[in-house]
């Protein structure tokens, strides 16, 4: 079986110039008939007439059998993949945001239209993490899911730790190269490790968490004295989003700031590059490592996506089928590094036992066990300059 | 489709018995009917009426229809699996050095008969590169595949390097601990890995190379002078076998000792943990780490393979049938650092060029440039004490 496939694609920026390039050096039973964009004025390097301004000149195309979604509008995204999956094509789409979100919708339409939705490309680019926790780990018990899932932050961490960079030099950097937004909160702000953290918890654990309950806080109030604080103990910053199964019953899921010393798998892991740590009980622990940005590395899970629709692949979802005993829970503690600017946070936070504190006047922390669901509660208070959080081992 | 497996098992070893432990603890459609054993008389875990020394008592049961192969011996392996084909069952194998010495006679065997032979548990232990190669990477254009693919000499460096064992020493340990065997040639010699270079490179590539026509030297030459030239460099030694493609018509495949400074990602590869390094032109740097052998990560990749043939899962040799115009090539220049004894071997390597040269009474080495194929031709010139050679950069 190897269906030729007509390609509509939504979106012509980073991922679907990265796609193009790709496919035009293959030999694949495959063609791209149209682009839909949103600004026609903009100058293209292909010819005008493979790009509309209207959707439906792919919904409503019967011979286009295969929508490859590639904007950036998480909503908009939505509708469309929803669409043309109702309309009996398969899609591709690399939207973390709008996967995340929509997860259990979307595999309800698929299931009801037969159709099929693939997104390797969402989640840590050319890292094939989603293939392998469906196919290859399906009958592993899975102790936890971690890793550098945001090439931004992580720029500008290695930035930081590496080069003595300052956190605003670092990001500007980061901006100029393109691997950060204007608006960098997405990134530095801990959401798109977020989205991609439920989409492989849902995998790994056939878990649908809606990512507002998942917390997530950011390195973007990283100060120097935490950078200091790192470096004298030969410790770096890396933001880390955690799936773990607790116990038989129960997953948590978060992403926080990491303290990682040099026997970390993830200290290593610099610049735009990604990292996934997979602990299994009988595999034991595998590392998957690789670019988890840019047009290339994305546009190439994204075309593995669509050569496995050539061979009618699907994900099964089999442990939202099978299993259906694991609970979501923040009944959890960890251990925190928590600098802080008021006395009030230690209190509301209730941490349950504190190891180390120090005080000076313009630098103060504490070392302590404290619950996830306390500092989920409390995100709003610790997430602001002033305080900054990161888990310790 | 979700085919009940009964299993017919060809060992009980610390494979065997791994992959009993991983399966009694899942709920998986599938049930062990038989192990057939060499040694009747040695003691079981296991009900006796489980095991049996007749192969027959698997290969004419006409209810058992997955074979799992787990011996030692190479070419009664070979013969077990054969047979098991033909006769219409399944395969998952683990075994190495059968499967790069028949790899294309399986294959046409597996065509003839309609059957899926599956060996993810040969190469690497737990990290699924095959299957990766197979499903993944399928339409990449690849660079080249590289890494640390055997465990035990890789344990014996890291001691060596990390802990300042002598080779002797840090060999005994690894045996001690099972990583190595009593004739530890086939780790330290480098075929092991050379083996498993070969399947690779079969997936990679599409090509069928004789394990005997592909170089391998391997780390059991290796002399304090070589470690303290390592070290004062700052830079480790790995045994590294390296699949490349060279030009869009050759492919270089050899394992050589290399040097590598910490800026390379095999340089904190430590231990028995393999690592597989892709390099491709889409998808960029990837990278797989885990550990390597074992009972329970060989065990879990055997599992997958088990799982997968429940859905009908067989690799496709795509790039066999696709590809055709790729050969095999020794045809290349590497930069080495040889230690040596005898000025004769300097004169019958013909390096192109000597950068460095270093004589004193009891340690001598040039590093230069040289063909692969004048390091065939003069592999057992090489491969002797008073020499070792390693690959630069």
């Amino acid at each position: 079986m190897n269906n030729k496939l007509t390609l509509g694609i939504f979106g012509f920026g980073v991922v679907g110039q990265g796609l193009y390039d790709i496919i035009k050096t293959k030999n694949l039973n495959l063609a791209i008939k149209k682009f839909v964009i949103k600004h026609p004025e903009k100058k293209r390097s292909l010819p005008a007439e493979l790009f509309t301004t209207d959707a439906k000149a792919v919904l409503n195309d019967p011979e286009i059998n295969t929508v490859v979604e590639l904007i950036d509008d998480a909503a908009a995204a939505f509708d469309i993949v929803a669409a043309a999956l109702k309309a009996g094509k398969n899609v591709v789409s690399a939207n973390k945001k709008m996967i995340a979100t929509h997860l259990k919708e979307l595999v309800d339409i698929q299931h009801q239209h037969g159709t099929s939705l693939l997104y390797e490309g969402a989640v840590c680019g050319s890292i094939p993490i989603i293939r392998n926790l469906e196919e290859y780990y399906d009958n592993e018990l899975l102790h936890s899911i971690s890793g550098i899932f945001n090439g931004s932050s992580n720029y500008i961490l290695s930035k930081i730790f590496n080069d003595n960079l300052a956190y605003d030099t670092a990001l500007r950097q980061a901006q100029d190269l393109g691997f950060a937004e204007t608006d960098p909160t997405l990134d530095v702000g801990g959401f798109d490790a977020k989205f991609k953290l439920a989409i492989v918890a849902s995998h790994a654990y056939g878990l649908y968490i809606a990512p507002e309950n998942i917390l997530n806080i950011g390195i973007d109030k990283l100060s120097t004295s935490d950078i200091q604080f790192a470096n004298e103990k030969n410790l770096k910053i890396k933001l880390v989003p955690t799936a773990r199964e607790i116990n038989d019953k129960d997953v948590i899921l978060y992403v926080l700031p990491k303290l990682v010393s040099a026997e970390n798998i993830l200290y290593n892991v610099e610049n735009e590059y990604n990292g996934v740590l997979v602990k299994a009980a009988f595999a034991d622990e595998q590392f998957f490592y690789g670019k988890g940005a840019g047009g290339h590395p994305t546009g190439s899970a994204v075309l593995s996506d669509i050569a496995a629709l050539r061979y009618g692949y699907r994900y099964e979802y089999k442990k939202h089928i099978d299993a259906g005993s694991l609970g979501y829970s923040t009944d959890w503690e960890i251990t925190v590094y928590l600098r802080y600017d008021d006395e009030k946070i230690i209190e509301k936070l209730e941490f349950t036992s504190i190891s180390e504190r120090y005080y000076a006047q313009d630098f103060k922390y504490v070392i302590g066990k404290i619950s996830l669901a306390k500092i989920f509660e409390n995100r709003d208070a610790i997430n602001r300059n002033g305080v900054f959080i990161a888990e310790i081992g």
